[in-house]
């Protein structure tokens, strides 16, 4: 197995932290974003889409897609769980991982894509075109953070993480947002205690001290 | 088990149309969305996030989210397989139903409730409040759209289906996207003929006449 991935890149260190979570250590193949290596061969017939991360298995079948690539790290090294242990405790965490991915974590990112230069040209993910950058689509994605801040302060007053007593992949997900969140110049509020004190845990995590 | 939902509600759809493809029949409650049933208790309790469809299981867990809630079903009635009978597979097929909803039903949805006169107050999913309705947001969810089709018509110039050569989520996700698009009045663009063959074998399934 090998990992494709840009170091930098978000959805690939929601990969790398599942990883190192679980102890898993996969040899990681450095695709250049800077220099459209994404948009050339051999990554595009990898991945089509061109994005990363993709895992490649040993079989030549690729994986993309963050979220897929977890699950099938997941099947393959199920301790310690981070997404479930039974149907219901899946349910569950994906509902909660859902709700930081649709709700937070991508109105962040296509916030940041429409208001950072280095974005210009390449406003969705995976393209480059002439397509502008809206300052209207990165507000929303700030107004949007913060309904779902308030919604993540209600759920943390009476659970330790995200979704429930266990450290899971919704933690890892709303963790990125928050940090991604910053490049945009958005905070917790200073209202959300829950929140603040949820995050500090999880920051603290060896995981995600690098 | 118990479906809370709405019946016009787009992600109700995807796993009503799941359940038909399964055979799977479970008592629907409706929840009142146009008269805001969904900010008010007993549904507010059962989704803080204020949006259908909810599965509540026997034991009064209830479960949000349309994918979780699909996930769930698979593993309870695991005949058709929509999502993979294997770790591979299922990985491919959450990649490909992934790149639909993320790259496509998404910016479709938010394009829609920034464009629809009936969606005014509630632009986000499960919130009513004041934020405007952008013109650049709809036009933004036009421009993605037309940039996954392209990227669908290669897929199936080679694939029966999305994920490959059977029928899964993806084909029921897809298929809806291009139903709300219809709503902003995209449809599928004259040269992508392969995806037009999709649609056609797609749409003309039992469990999507209605």
């Amino acid at each position: 197995m090998k990992l494709h991935d840009f170091n930098p890149a978000p959805n690939g260190q929601r990969v790398r932290i599942f990883m190192a979570e679980k102890g898993i250590d996969v040899p990681i193949v450095e695709v250049d974003l800077r220099n459209w290596a994404q948009f050339e061969e051999p990554f595009l017939s990898m991945n089509p889409f061109s994005v990363v991360p993709v895992l490649e298995l040993d079989d030549g079948t690729f994986i993309g897609e963050s979220v897929a690539i977890c699950r099938y790290l997941e099947d393959l090294h199920p301790d310690p769980s981070l997404m479930g242990r039974d149907s219901k405790e899946r349910a569950v965490i994906q509902m909660w991982d859902r709700r930081m991915e649709l709700d937070g974590y991508l109105p962040v990112m296509h916030a940041l894509r429409n208001a950072i230069p280095n974005f210009e040209g390449r406003v969705l993910p995976g393209t480059r075109n002439d397509l502008p950058q809206h300052p209207e689509i990165t507000q929303r994605g700030k107004d949007a953070l913060l309904i779902l801040l308030a919604r993540m302060d209600d759920q943390l007053a009476n659970n330790r993480f995200i979704a429930g007593e266990n450290f899971s992949i919704a933690d890892i997900t709303a963790h990125q947002m928050i940090r991604l969140a910053e490049r945009i110049e958005v905070s917790i509020p200073e209202n959300l205690t829950n929140v603040a004190r949820w995050f500090a845990e999880v920051d603290a995590r060896p995981s995600l001290l690098d």
